[in-house]
């Protein structure tokens, strides 16, 4: 059951119509992290952090369960740092500035003790660095899920197209996949992306649910109508830990399993949206989680008989 | 089971990226009529038309089961025609042209044989006529459904307040329900405008599915991925007409039935956007709706064990 998780840890500055974090840690790998370490240990975490990265934020993903084996500690450059202004809408975001950093130079290493994962999260990144870790494994992994976005259909798509070809599951969100298919039906867009490698989409579509295409199938998942999205930051790779941590826990990879993945990844992100950043990831519990599953069951659940 | 159905018989020119569908029949009452007979007979239907409306078209509602008792006929005046253009997304349009002819001196009148019917589908059009047939019945209908649009909102906001005051069940879709709530989260638009008087409301999302709120219960029926969105013209009043037909039909207005109707009104509403105007309504047979209401039981189908 072991996953291996790939992105970001990061500062972030986030202003929302609610107010401003001030500078908070975030970054793909961060949420990937404090998500799947809810349903399975350990998260092998590869990343790259500065000098000026919290110490106490480490200590406490150890604490969870995280192994941090495969994190680079650059002692003379700083964190990567986001920051960016919601919109009212709080799904459409403009970025304020953007410091690489760490990122410039990273060349991710995957740690010795990291060979053999049967699960490989792929977090948003350089499509080039996610090929890289895929390239390292000696064996490769039952399955490879890979979270991008637009920015990389911008400005590296030949990479993104190498990488595509090497994974099982891709997570996009809706504008992105028109985008990368060039289609604006998005049964039609799922038909083209999954040509160009992964076996499964997933579509993200925010307060609007998801849909995980294979084959002939198809699976809507909605999601929690909130009284209030406070910061969506993360929410997507908070689903997306969710969706491999429960998949690494269970090690079914059948269709099935996976409508299962995304409504457990649908509940932790309604939790992550509630307070800035992962402050919320770190207080919920078992018991909380469970409770906000059983509200995605009642959500859609219905009976129809069908009458001859 | 007895059904009445208010709104307009019209001519609707319309626009898509695929293509001009001339003029041909539309209104709210002949898309609430043709989906509604699906289910319940006879559909007892209210409206007004001029002159010019095809023969044809009367016959084929009566052939259906449709009443045309509280249908007037304005011999020296034209039918309602309405024009217009949707934009690529499909979701929204610009109007060309509007022509109200009949509809400007419209006063409904409830014949003798319509009194004592349970079920009200007040189907868009002017909000002081949909009052109007309300204050006419001299028995309260066990449900009265309304669905309206922002036109009203902005023109005749007092009488659209006064009507939302006598009925169960409001429709609108998600842009409006912002709009007449002030608030962005539907949540919180929810709980707003269920204290202007209606009960239930369902808010529909087009290809996001539809939302049913109840005292503190919420529904989440998904909208089918569709290749291609032919013509949207009528969805609305197709879901509307599959709604209350359902209802009409089982005679059953519990909330875990309005689900049942939410899916069946869904159902219908993906067949009539497969071709220009109610082309589709008039070709699908039960075994057509069967199967399509079996596509979202498995679309949003999943099985989740919650473990101690």
């Amino acid at each position: 059951m072991s996953l291996i998780a790939v992105g970001t840890m990061a500062f972030d500055a986030i202003e929302t119509p609610f107010g401003k974090s001030g500078q908070i840690v975030g970054g793909s790998a961060t949420y990937l992290a404090w998500s799947a370490s809810n349903f399975v240990k350990p998260v092998n975490q590869l990343s790259v952090i500065g000098y000026d990265f919290p110490k106490e934020e480490l200590d406490a993903l150890e604490a969870r369960g995280v192994k941090l084996d495969g994190v680079q500690i650059k002692q003379d450059e700083k964190s990567f740092f986001w920051a960016g202004r919601y919109h009212l809408d709080m799904n459409t975001r403009d970025t304020l500035d953007t410091q690489l950093n760490v990122l410039a130079g990273f060349e991710p290493v995957v740690p010795e003790s990291y060979q053999g994962a049967e699960f490989l999260m792929l977090g948003n990144l350089m499509p080039k660095l996610q090929l890289s870790v895929i390239r390292q494994l000696k064996t490769r992994p039952r399955l490879i899920v890979l979270d991008t976005m637009n920015f990389w259909m911008d400005t590296a798509m030949e990479d993104l197209e190498a990488v595509l070809k090497e994974i099982d599951v891709l997570m996009i969100n809706d504008s992105e996949a028109r985008q990368l298919s060039g289609q604006f039906s998005l049964v039609k867009a799922a038909k083209i992306i999954r040509k160009m490698g992964p076996k499964y989409l997933v579509i993200k579509k925010g307060e609007h649910g998801a849909l995980l295409f294979h084959e002939n199938e198809v699976f809507f998942a909605p999601a929690l109508p909130l009284e209030e999205v406070f910061d969506p930051t993360g929410a997507g790779d908070t689903f997306a830990g969710g969706f491999i941590g429960h998949l690494a826990a269970t090690k079914d990879i059948s269709f099935a399993n996976m409508k299962t993945a995304i409504i457990k990844g649908s509940a932790l992100a309604s939790f992550c949206v509630e307070k800035f950043g992962a402050t919320r990831m770190k207080e919920i519990t078992k018991k909380d989680i469970d409770a906000r599953v059983q509200q995605f069951v009642d959500l859609v659940n219905f009976e129809i008989v069908i009458s001859e």
